[in-house]
């Protein structure tokens, strides 16, 4: 398993791409699965539109407006980014071939930061076929 | 890894169960996951209820009021697609045991179409346990 | 693959963590994935905020105002908790490392039922890297 950090300066999608395929690579592992996973609860993981950074603008304004401005209980007031957590998920596998992920042209993985600025991990394990 | 080909007559849900079972089988693979993924940012892959279409149908128009109509920057005027994908998730696994799907009884797996009609591809990867 | 049960006594978030670590510890598995997955279209799986019970509490207020009361086709009247089972997922993978679960802090694993009282089912497969 490997893990390396992020900065984020703020909410919004990073492209971690490039650095999951790193990992990839580094593993020498021909065909399999790449689980990524991030041990937090305030931001999430997907694949989407890579081309046009208007997508993910698009996407957390929608999350902002689909999540509802409740009365929560949760005394830190982020309850928000935790329901955005979940909705886009901790956990996501990519395939591994060629030694090489499995991506279509205009998918990019994104780390969600839903909740910063905040210092953040995210851990890779390629499993092989 | 194996894969196979959809054209979608429109947006709506397509039960891929039968595919996939059929890769599982021919893996010859007793035991493990079987890892589905789709190379696309407007489509999704999700299980739920394969008794009742109605269900699905429900799912969908669900999902199309829950995605707000904004002012959205995408040009192309997809990113409630684009957002229904993510919500969706585009890669999604499912236990392999005695050779077959796990699957509950009135669970289906399905291909979701946000944006069609598409030609789509589904990729299917086993892993043994 | 092993499995446990659970009786939900109504909706709502029941924390699986320490049954799932279980299967962990007991297959000896060192590193890899362990893939949790649950047979059922009116509940999910989602790794959350363990420490304060409100988040989860939070989570399911926000996900009944989110999911809309429309005049849905499905006669069983359920159909909201089949819309949340797709948004959380019914199957969910975590990092396996000193043949443990891998976690954050502040992250447990849950049993999302949006249909109780119910008897459930979760199975789990811990797969070696």
């Amino acid at each position: 398993m490997k893990q390396f950090s992020l900065s984020t300066p703020q909410e919004g999608f990073i492209d971690i791409t490039a650095s999951v395929r790193n990992f990839v690579r580094r593993s020498q592992i021909k065909q399999g699965i790449c689980q990524i996973f991030i041990p937090h609860t305030t931001a999430g993981l997907t694949i989407n539109e890579n081309a046009d950074p208007d997508v993910v603008a698009d996407m957390l304004a929608a999350l902002k407006e689909m999540v509802p401005r409740l009365p929560y209980r949760h005394g830190e007031g982020n309850s928000p980014a935790h329901v955005k957590s979940s909705l886009m998920g901790c956990s996501l596998a990519v395939l591994v071939e060629d030694n090489n992920l499995v991506l279509g042209t205009w998918q990019g993985i994104y780390f969600c930061e839903f909740d910063g600025p905040r210092q953040r991990k995210v851990f890779v394990q390629v499993m092989e076929a």
